[in-house]
């Protein structure tokens, strides 16, 4: 089933995501990500939602979203049309002979090592679409990867709103 | 009350996520963000979590979220302990006269200009704590913020987890 990208504008009432969360729940929609932050106006936030499914259940799901009293509005980013991007954070270990090729290996994908404070791994963030993301996990895997965490894909249309 | 941050290790499988939100939305539980993404590992996600609630209620939040079946691992991130890291979009209205000033601006912030296919605003894609994403915007709204997404905290332990 394809990947569909969901934004939503919700008012910020507290109860906002627990009501998307019921929603999801109850119809066990197949959800790959779900984030949510504020906006430009302090007055709501918006979600964006990874959904797996096909066309119909798409549009029953935007429908069922559209019900909920929050919802102000909601919008699918289509790739072409839109800027996806996630951020994750891996602690990534550093073999004592190859810190400084690791280090310029970070910087030529534009990472950047968030802290090193600790011997034998360096935490580094990264942020790009879901394909350089791939890219720099794969190229982080030969040296060991001890911990990751990825916030799940944000997007924004490249249009005006 | 005070802000607690979550880190939940879960298996990956397809309805974890409506688990976690069905538990949330049941408790009633004051959610500020929530994001999920893959780890180190194919077999499990990582759980980004941030409530508002006082030491008692995180304590049976806690204790709810253990009991869930595919729930393998639950860790507080205090902020002395943690590397706390957000990604915002935001789309940036270009003064015509002041276009090489913001450039240098969102530069100097270690800001990224993702798209300025545009005429009239930058797409920037901004990452840090809390704090460093509150500055950013701060220095971005005098020019005018014309949409703006952010994907709420996620965070890595900094030591060995």
């Amino acid at each position: 089933m394809e990947k569909h990208v969901l934004s939503v504008l919700v008012e910020n009432q507290s109860g906002v995501l627990s009501r998307m969360a019921g929603l999801i729940s109850r119809r066990g929609y197949n959800i790959d990500s779900l984030s949510v932050g504020e906006t430009e106006d302090a007055a709501f936030s918006r979600m964006t939602i990874v959904v797996r499914s096909d066309q119909q259940m798409l549009e029953q799901m935007k429908k069922q979203i559209r019900k909920l009293v929050d919802v102000v509005k909601i919008t699918e980013l289509k790739s072409t049309h839109s800027i996806y991007r996630e951020l994750v954070l891996a602690k990534v270990r550093v073999p004592e002979d190859k810190r400084v090729v690791l280090e310029n290996l970070i910087m030529s994908m534009k990472g950047r090592i968030v802290d090193m404070s600790n011997q034998g791994y360096f935490t580094v963030e990264f942020t790009g679409d879901q394909d350089q993301i791939e890219s720099f996990i794969d190229l982080m895997h030969p040296y060991g990867i001890l911990e990751m965490v990825r916030t799940g894909m944000t997007a924004l249309g490249k249009f005006s709103a």
